[in-house]
């Protein structure tokens, strides 16, 4: 597995330690695709944050059809962990996520990492992991956005697709992975959801994406929520360049407080 | 032949002419890399600028060899016109620029583009001829800048090799395309180049770009000149998003003079 690790200039010494931010990417992505697109870095080293970007799926093991479509196995993981054959055994994602690669970017850079400040944030299919990770994980990471994420997956054709491959016909497994049934009963550390969406989106219009399923959810519940509807904006990282500043800031601002 | 061409929000409406700026990508490049990677847009619509990207070689005509090698026949144009066969016919990316892309865009813009307020920047292969399209036809453009230019190709192996394959063995006609021989000779308006180059960059390191050479003939024969080396950059994007700003910056305040 690659992932991406970006080390601002503050932690040159190594005697700092300084918040980490997850970038999780969208459907199609590697690791690539957000380090070379989204001009994250200036934000990043103005605000003194480590940002870390997984992959999307596992890679380099072959499962019967994980390349026969875009939004289903290879780069399309979905950040959960699979329990339907054949996908259980390589397709842990959530796991991989929240544990393996976390604990070891803790060892690996435990000099310049503040375990106690890390944020996680996500674009579409990684909206929808960062939301769920830091949903299911509370304390875990202590701010979280998203860009276009996929907010109830249960509702939608991309997550009915992945949800019944990977978990089943199971509807209460399904909730499990679901930012929507998350938030519902969601009963932890306050945690403040910063939800970015454009307005031209094909896949918002379309209803892939639902974030006023979320938004509803969280009043119902009593969870903090910030939409940002961006006028005219579509589902590209040009989308997200223009906007990752501001996300970055928000991190940055919790994170330190 | 595709090109890319951003229009700032301030040519919405379009009863305000505005300065335009071309960028000549490099080497491999076609219109999309500099529009995907480089983050330009945003310092564009600061600056209120228009920014017009062509592609780096001819496309959709098969001449023999070329796609042999990376550095030179498709995507490696130079920016030139071709006198040697097999590439005389297609192989004018010079008249290409200076005359039927400059007219087109003119005519096809003219609600947004002032014609008098135009200039040029480009990367490496493209820094090369943003400096030659420049100091050849004195006037067209107004300000000139360049990200790690090949500053003297008759004196570097990508250069002699594709002079040598478009121009054929006449260093006297070499001389035309090169701007550390054209500087020699400039006696126009007055024109200041400014060039970038990072000094962890290995193509300045294994002396392909030899911006010293321009430097030094700037001196000698009195054209202005600003060399930016920056401590630790490479050649990429990553080194071109960070400057970008300043460059836009730079000839936005000509052009606005």
């Amino acid at each position: 597995m690659n992932f991406s690790i970006y080390l601002p200039p503050q932690a040159e010494g190594g005697d700092v330690k300084l918040p980490l931010v997850y970038y999780l990417s969208g459907l199609t992505c590697n690791e690539q695709n957000f380090i070379t697109k989204s001009g994250f870095q200036r934000y990043a080293a103005e605000q003194g944050v480590i940002v870390v970007g997984p992959d999307t799926s596992p890679r380099g093991v072959k499962v019967p059809g994980d390349d026969e479509s875009w939004d289903f196995g290879v780069s399309a993981g979905f950040y959960l962990d699979a329990v339907n054959e054949p996908w259980a055994e390589n397709y842990r994602m959530g796991s991989y996520l929240n544990k393996e690669l976390y604990e070891l970017i803790l060892q690996a850079f435990s000099n310049v990492v503040d375990p106690e400040r890390i944020g996680i944030m996500g674009h579409s299919m990684g909206g929808h992991g960062a939301l769920v990770s830091a949903l299911r994980n509370p304390g875990l990471y202590k701010s979280v956005s998203a860009f276009a994420p996929i907010c109830n997956p249960s509702a939608c054709p991309w997550g009915v697709k992945a949800f019944t491959g990977y978990l089943g016909e199971d509807k209460s497994l399904w909730a499990e992975w679901d930012a929507t049934e998350l938030v519902k009963k969601y009963d932890a550390p306050p945690l403040t959801l910063l939800i970015d969406q454009g307005s031209s989106d094909k896949f918002y219009i379309e209803k892939q994406l639902l974030p006023e399923n979320l938004v509803e959810a969280c009043r119902s519940s009593g969870v903090p929520v910030i939409l940002n509807l961006r006028d005219g904006y579509d589902h590209s990282y040009f989308y997200i360049s223009t906007y990752i500043g501001e996300h970055l800031a928000f991190h940055s601002k919790i994170l330190k407080a």
